[in-house]
């Protein structure tokens, strides 16, 4: 019975003792057989790093007094190199990355690396999602349980392109005020964004980023948008960065040069 | 007379003190007037890290007895917003990054600081290129310095499309034996790669990623496949990950949901 069970692999970037990947363990077992595979401690805003200079290693992380799943010392993307290559007992039917506290959308899905576990799984073949819920503090992640549960579901039938994964934000609304399920593109403007510039007790000048003012955007097939505005943004990621909409343009200047 | 030549930001993800960005430097200073803001200590494989949660320092660091650029307590994203934001006198004309020893190609582009810095000075409307020359034991970098010298030139003239940043692998092959510029795009195959299973003295296990083989591509408009074959690739690059091919069949999947 068991083995007919879909088998969903389970990571973050917060680390493996975070309080997402928790509900979002909850969330998914009710539809699968899980594995938690995660970085052993905080790794936000990594980026889609990997590990190529050093050993990695895995502990079995216990909760409650039984196995939890695996610690790695490492990055999301390297966690979930490290279970499909050495770890999961086959390859996954589908790989989860969550959830964020906060929001990645806009320029931010290059910065997350929520987002990045999931990219690294869709290039390595697995359809993957990636969650996040929009309230930093004290985030209400129960309410981004049954999104998760249904949106795993359908996942699992439906047959998302090789390559593809998928960045969801989830509004901190109840799970019966958010507005549905809006298909999104990522939002390319810049944020509004500052260093304050101040000095330590020595004299010495240091910075610190902040002002992060969302856009102006309107259009709700934004994913910031449609966040603000109380949907669930799904936003199809692919790993290609080619600007190919200016390829003509280039080949023809580089032919003068 | 100085003010009129074209300001150049030049970073890095190897750190201010690597040769790397001392040749594009040389390069780089017969065409413009040149800012080196780049991390203190190297950030190789971060990704398109920011940093978020801790103050950024920026020091003045010398060289043989006199200023050689600012070295910076964080990431190659980091140090290009900061130098925009905080260090140069005005915005500059053009942002380098490099050069990086080892090629930048593939999926590894996601994985690079080196391309990372470039795509962030895209996203804050600045033209950019990553420079990588595709060596990394005693990378012989001045057979890259005819290459960003003449990049550089052209660059300041061509119209690159906002948020375009270019991404420049030089093959490690004296300048007159180079096939020319190519433009490619990004390889999509995955890398053939794998864990090596270890044990520690103590018996526990540790990984270490290896077998990282390249494609078995062979059309020369493939990044990698271009540099293999002697040419110097130029791939266009845009920060929207957005998988606009699959749009339609999501949305109209997700209004069954």
């Amino acid at each position: 019975m068991k083995k007919d069970r879909p088998l969903i692999l389970l990571t973050n970037d917060d680390g493996i003792h975070a309080e997402g990947i928790r509900y979002l363990k909850m969330a998914a077992e009710k539809v699968g057989e899980v594995y938690l595979v995660a970085p052993e401690t905080e790794q936000s805003a990594v980026g889609h790093s990997i590990t190529l200079y050093d050993p990695i290693k895995a502990h079995e992380i216990s909760r409650d007094g039984s196995f939890y799943g695996y610690g790695i010392s490492g990055t999301p993307a390297d966690s979930v190199k490290l279970a499909l290559y050495s770890i999961l007992p086959r390859q996954p039917d589908l790989v989860i990355s969550g959830i964020n506290n906060g929001a990645n959308v806009g320029i931010n899905v290059l910065y997350s690396g929520t987002v990045s576990a999931a990219t690294e799984a869709a290039i390595l073949g697995i359809p993957a999602m990636a969650v996040s819920l929009a309230q930093k503090k004290f985030p209400p992640f129960q309410w981004a349980m049954p999104h998760i549960e249904r949106l795993t579901r359908w996942l699992l039938k439906f047959n998302l392109p090789r390559g593809v994964a998928l960045n969801v934000n989830v509004p901190a609304l109840p799970p019966e005020k958010t507005l549905g399920y809006k298909l999104t593109r990522q939002c390319l403007s810049k944020f509004r964004e500052s260093f304050e510039q101040r000095e330590d007790p020595r004299g010495n000048r240091y910075y610190w980023l902040s002002g992060e003012i969302p856009t102006d955007e309107t259009d709700e097939e934004i994913d910031a948008v449609a966040l603000m505005h109380g949907y669930v943004s799904i936003t199809p990621l692919f790993y290609d960065l080619t600007a190919h909409s200016c390829t003509e343009d280039l080949t023809s200047s580089l032919k003068k040069l």
